[in-house]
């Protein structure tokens, strides 16, 4: 059993923050990126949050993220332009991205942005809300090394290639932060731990049959793209839009790296302002979310939840009483 | 077993074109008309092509299209544009709104028009191949009546809203056509007729078990979003999309009315040409279709197929042979 502790927003906060000074960031940008880390464990994605922090330093101590790297502009196409990441971290480049697509949409109603050779980006969602909550429409995706196996094959050829859509509401957000694959691969690591069994089929075990074993796909490499051929599809159409929009790399010029770096993302934002007055665009999403929590229950269900509706009560309950944390984790992160 | 003859794609023209103008379109629109349904056959697209016709025909005499209706813009916000449908014919408003958005693409490097007030534009992937031909990468979708239920729910609450994602490529598009629930309802239709039990779970039974009967699934109006929970939050995304963006209907909007018309859509055209010359495109295409494409086998596949690889034989082999047309729907066609 875990044991699981509270810890508040501001100490984790400070807790990041030291550890991304100790690996080199200026006071600035440990501020910024310790920020995204302490937001996403608050709201409840501690995968993105304080259990990657570690993770992400030691890449840094690698050499695999350029601290100082600043993203900068390669091309620009009217509401559309290239940018490189210099692989840089991909939290920074991600906010700055996702900013320009914002500018360029109030200047051209859309706006794009396309990044090359950038690396991580941590939860997805994240931008999806920072734009949401600026009052943007917003979708992006990222492509990802080679990690499921395309329709038909047994070998990982395309990525898990998570995207967000994100529509701004008086309420909150509507987010929506999906991969490809069934489940994320942090996922099948903790059915796998508390020898749990997924709640549907996540992929193949080594005999080829769909298998509920975290384990057993694990050791296949064999995940379930969503949807079995619609998956394999859109992993692959979202892989070619990033990598061919921003002249990255493709999810098959990743695959010829020794480990992930240097991903391709695009950021499209619609101000979505000019569709109509708050009021009418609330009474849209409202009647349409009303229709969907309305509707009669599947057994065992308890609620019919919209993309991101858990995210808002998550975040005031950990704000108000500290976020949970499993102790050897935070005893870790302490002592970095 | 169903009767099959070879109708070809001239003698399948004609016909159409007759029964188009007999509905009362000028000649150039049932032309126009005629040639989309008469590719879509000759595609291998039957749902969307000779096995819709007298379906369309007869919305169109019940009044539910109107014929000499032309699209017309909105409001333009830039690189975004709003146009109004006016419940024409929906393939006549797709083409012109897919040739628009590609010019605006030509304009700002980017291109959206969203569309309201449409009606059903029949094969999706069509307008996907138009502007891939044309040299642009596309994304579109549509809004549908409420078919699928959200997860967790009973009842259809939200549509099944198919999404096109393209990319030219020397060899022939990238086009992937897909609906958001794991069957479309002719497949549904077809599976129950012949008998056949699906290739993967579509839906629930009224036990609420999953299942592959096609028959068990119409019966409880429980279709399976790919994906589960994440088919049914994309589909969810992709109707606020359109309805927002358009000024049209949503899911919810349309669900109130006793049948479908006057659904919303967005049209994304990208100057692809912009990021490369074709050599540097076409090797990231290419280079990606073969790893995919060279991976090993599972069990019972004889192929790797990329999205759209096999309209282009389909294509080749009936415009040399005929178009197979089951005799009973082509003597119906003869007669109306």
């Amino acid at each position: 059993m875990p044991d699981i502790i509270r810890v508040t927003y501001d100490e984790m906060l400070e807790e990041f923050v030291r550890i991304l000074r100790a690996v080199g960031f200026t006071p600035e940008r440990a501020e910024l990126l310790a920020q995204i880390f302490a937001e996403n464990s608050r709201d409840g994605i501690a995968s993105h949050g304080y259990n990657r922090i570690l993770f992400f330093a030691n890449s840094v101590k690698r050499g695999d993220v350029n601290i100082e790297a600043e993203p900068r502009p390669v091309a620009r196409f009217g509401a559309w332009e290239q940018w490189d990441g210099q692989l840089g971290a991909g939290i920074i480049n991600a906010l700055a991205c996702t900013d320009r697509a914002m500018e360029l949409a109030r200047e051209h109603g859309i706006g794009c942005v396309a990044l090359q050779n950038t690396n991580h980006w941590l939860r997805p969602g994240k931008y999806g809300w920072r734009a949401a909550e600026a009052g943007f429409a917003f979708i992006c995706w990222t492509n990802t090394i080679p990690n499921v196996p395309p329709w038909g094959g047994t070998e990982p050829r395309v990525g898990n290639n998570p995207i967000v859509l994100a529509i701004p509401c008086e309420s909150g957000p509507v987010v929506l932060d999906i991969a490809m694959s069934q489940f994320a691969f942090g996922q099948l690591e903790l059915y796998r731990l508390r020898d749990q069994e997924l709640p549907v089929p996540g992929g193949y075990d080594a005999q080829g049959q769909l298998t509920t074993n975290a384990a057993a796909i694990l050791e296949s490499a064999r995940a379930l793209p969503i949807g079995y051929w619609k998956g394999s599809g859109l992993a692959l159409m979202l892989d070619l839009f990033a990598s061919l929009m921003s002249g990255g790399s493709s999810t098959y010029q990743l695959g010829q790296q020794t480990h992930e770096y240097g991903v391709s993302q695009v950021y499209w934002a619609v101000d979505i302002s000019r569709a109509g007055t708050p009021a009418v665009l609330n009474r849209v999403i409202t009647d349409t979310l009303d229709s969907l929590k309305t509707a009669p229950l599947a057994d065992d269900n308890d609620a019919i939840r919209y993309p991101g509706e858990r995210i808002l009560k998550t975040r005031a309950d950990y704000l108000a009483h500290g976020i949970p944390v499993d102790r050897a984790i935070w005893q870790a992160i302490r002592e970095f």
